[in-house]
């Protein structure tokens, strides 16, 4: 587990195993529940793959109703709880615990209600991302936030990590794009949160819940913002003879307040690599590119692609290529959907998170290759540029532990630079495991202790997703408040 | 105070006033302590006025350290506190205690650093809505939350209530442009929340506090989100023959996907009482009007006007003016922008607000005119359209108790018609005192003790605004909590 403590076993869970197992048999149907180590292999891990642990059993509840008794049942036992989508999480934060049981949305997964008029959708939690997007579709609507895993990860998985993707500098991420959420607590307790209307009188819990990785109860339904779709979409690609220009182009788009839908960044090993896997066309002779894409109108996106080109050629791009046809667009796009799999094939990574000040973009861009350089590792930037969300890959061997260790030195040195230019560890993936202890450089005690008071109130034993988010150390006791 | 309950009054408060105001005098300088009864009365109300109770005193911090001693004081002492921005709440939020201490930020006014390149700008949070706007003017940005008190209302105060505007449909209401927070919580400590960044690691405390209403802490600076200024804008002028065509035309434009800057609404009450006041060259033909503003380039303005005056000519426009120059546009806003002060001339109101699917608007438009009608009171309608924020004001004599009664009971009725409608209780004037005993509508009984539960964490005695927001009954003991 490279370093990263886990909260310790109860051993009193292990012995109780069998009981446990049994009583969830008894609300879900034991078809619904799995206790065989082999099948429980199949859990053990999420996409942040260096880490595993195998859990004690896994629930497929059917519905809000039986969530809640699952949860109840768990609550009475002091068994730990482990929510999972569909275990596409980066930052391991849908890792299992040994002693823990884990929560699948998976069969939960049914759009309930589409209402075009007020451009909602209901949806139950473990329903795919693209497949919300696909049950309004042919209604002229979609679903905004489209991370890269849309096509398997939940809308349950994307409320816990308050999920972006590459439109969300235009749309939001799905705090901005979530108007009501049923919730069962640890106690089994129900609540409903928000509803169909802006705004909501009281405590912004709604808001308080997205983005809490599965600590503060688990999401079973969820009405979502549906929007229609543009009237037509054009990409651009733009080719700079180094990172800090185009990182000066990004900031100045930001910052004159023009909106494209996305702004993705490659530098030239991504650039190289993704060119080798899917003869893109990319230019290979520069040194960074942007994809910037602008939707509306056709006047509309011919008005914003010259105006972007402008600020473009100030900042020193040295190739401009508009995307003339449906074909073209496709060409440039498939570029950069394929490029995790394409790093895939030529070295492993490790792909980090941070966000800074979009105005902080060159420097930043300078410094990251410095320090990997210090480290002796490689590392290619492929991210979200128009929010300041950067995904550095750091290249490295999952096969030699001391290349896992660098690795991950490296990475937090990134995001430690994230946080010293005033911005943070995580832009769209979460804390999780991966980043639980570097939450000190971002957090005082103070701040964190608040954080975990609030954990407190939702969760008094702490069940919930125990092993993330706050680091081991300077936690409360587990205690029951008012 | 017409049948709303307050908390019981803390005798031991009272008696030890004389050392509480030389204590706070310690801390601030006896010049910014307000005791005396005269100077008090000044604090009795906020723009509800008619609810009134005059503070045990008045505290003038300059700076957050100050603030921090004045709390950390008064939580040690057991005395309530009430924090105030500029008193112009509408729904009570800031109606102060016999037996509490009110936290004034008036003197925490200044605009602290201006960042275009990120497009933020850091404030105190005493800083008027409007100063900030005033403060980027010239670098070509503004603030886009613009309450109609924005010449008086302060940033801490729209932080407490997560205040709104006419233009809020495309820029969203105060938690969408803010990114970071200095708060003093009631022990004294303070805390950090959010940054200059997109996202945060851990809860979203941000997003909590947004909306609290001085419940949770007190907020003494912020870091808002400026926008550049739009090329140039124009409002169109719609009359129809009834406010349910008026409300179907508002319903089609949400859901094609347009998006103006607002959508604002008058129905013919209003018109009258506006035209007679403001001379605006508003149709005396018609039952219902609508102001819709877009922005945008010259092209983006005569597009977006063109599809928006076809939707309303198929719901029925019987008049259509555009703006043809900025004293035609400006004649059209001064009519709205003087909508309160014309109606305060001729009637004592009670400005409701409460919230609906923009798609039920038709419906509960005439309803609610049924509602009044059942009451024998008048009703105006001017309200923010395009988010479904409605604000009927409910036409009343204040000096004759039985109209007050009613009024209140109209109020009530509508506000309970949004809930059923799958609407909500406020859209951007809170909670308060006025829609406190309402929740129970809103919410059950698992959800407020939910909610209730985070007051707790935050501040265990309940000494933070404590009369407002949730019902007196079902409240916990205040408690410690871990």
């Amino acid at each position: 587990m490279s370093g990263l403590a886990l909260p310790e076993v109860n051993p009193a869970v292990l012995d109780k195993r069998d009981r446990i197992v049994a009583a969830l048999a008894a609300i879900v149907g034991a078809r619904w529940v799995i206790s065989e180590h082999d099948e429980l292999r199949a859990y053990e891990t999420d996409a942040l793959t260096a880490y595993r642990q195998v859990p004690l059993a896994v629930v497929l509840p059917g519905n809000t109703a039986e969530v809640s008794r699952v949860l109840a049942c768990l609550n009475e036992e002091g068994v730990k709880v482990i929510g999972r989508g569909a275990g596409t999480s980066l930052a391991g934060g849908a890792l299992p615990l040994t002693d823990a049981v884990v929560v699948g949305v998976s069969r939960m997964n049914r759009a309930l209600h589409v209402d075009t008029f007020n451009r909602t959708i209901r949806v139950e939690a473990g329903i795919t991302n693209l497949a919300v997007s696909g049950a309004v579709d042919h209604l002229g609507f979609f679903y905004a936030p489209d991370p890269s895993s849309q096509l398997a990860c939940t809308i349950a998985g994307n409320v816990g990590m308050n999920s972006g993707g590459a439109h969300c500098l235009k749309y939001g991420v799905t705090t901005n794009n979530l108007l009501g959420l049923t919730v069962v607590l640890m106690d089994g307790t129900v609540i409903e949160l928000g509803g169909d209307h802006l705004d909501s009188p009281g405590y912004d819990l709604l808001g308080l819940l997205t983005g809490s990785e599965g600590q503060l109860g688990l999401v079973t339904e969820a009405t979502l913002r549906i929007l229609p779709k543009a009237e037509g979409a054009r990409p651009v690609l733009l080719g700079f003879n180094s990172s800090a220009d185009a990182g000066a182009c990004v900031s100045e788009i930001i910052a004159r307040g023009m909106l494209p839908v996305a702004i993705e960044f490659m530098d030239r090993p991504a650039i190289h690599i993704c060119e080798d896997f899917a003869e893109a066309g990319y230019p290979l002779d520069v040194e960074a590119m942007l994809i910037i894409e602008v939707e509306g109108s056709p006047a509309e996106i011919n008005e914003q692609l010259e105006n972007i080109i402008a600020v473009a050629r100030r900042n020193g791009a040295v190739h401009v290529r508009e995307a003339k046809t449906p074909a073209a667009a496709a060409a440039i796009w498939k570029g950069r959907k394929s490029a995790f799999g394409a790093m895939g094939r030529i070295s492993d990574y490790m792909c980090m998170d941070g966000t800074i000040p979009t105005g902080r973009l060159p420097e930043v861009l300078v410094k990251i290759s410095e320090i990997c350089q210090g480290y002796g590792l490689g590392v290619a930037n492929i991210f979200h540029a128009g929010d300041g969300n950067l995904h550095p890959l750091v290249l490295y061997d999952v096969n030699d532990p001391e290349q896992l260790h660098k690795a991950e030195a490296c990475g937090a040195d990134i995001l430690k630079l994230c946080v010293e230019v005033g911005g943070c560890l995580t832009g769209e993936h979460g804390v999780g495991i991966e980043k639980r202890d570097l939450m000190v450089h971002q957090f005082n005690a103070t701040d964190l202790t608040q954080q975990m008071r609030i954990k407190s109130v939702f969760d008094p034993q702490w069940l919930l997703n125990p092993a993330k988010v706050f680091p081991l150390e300077g936690r409360p006791e587990p205690a029951r408040v008012v």
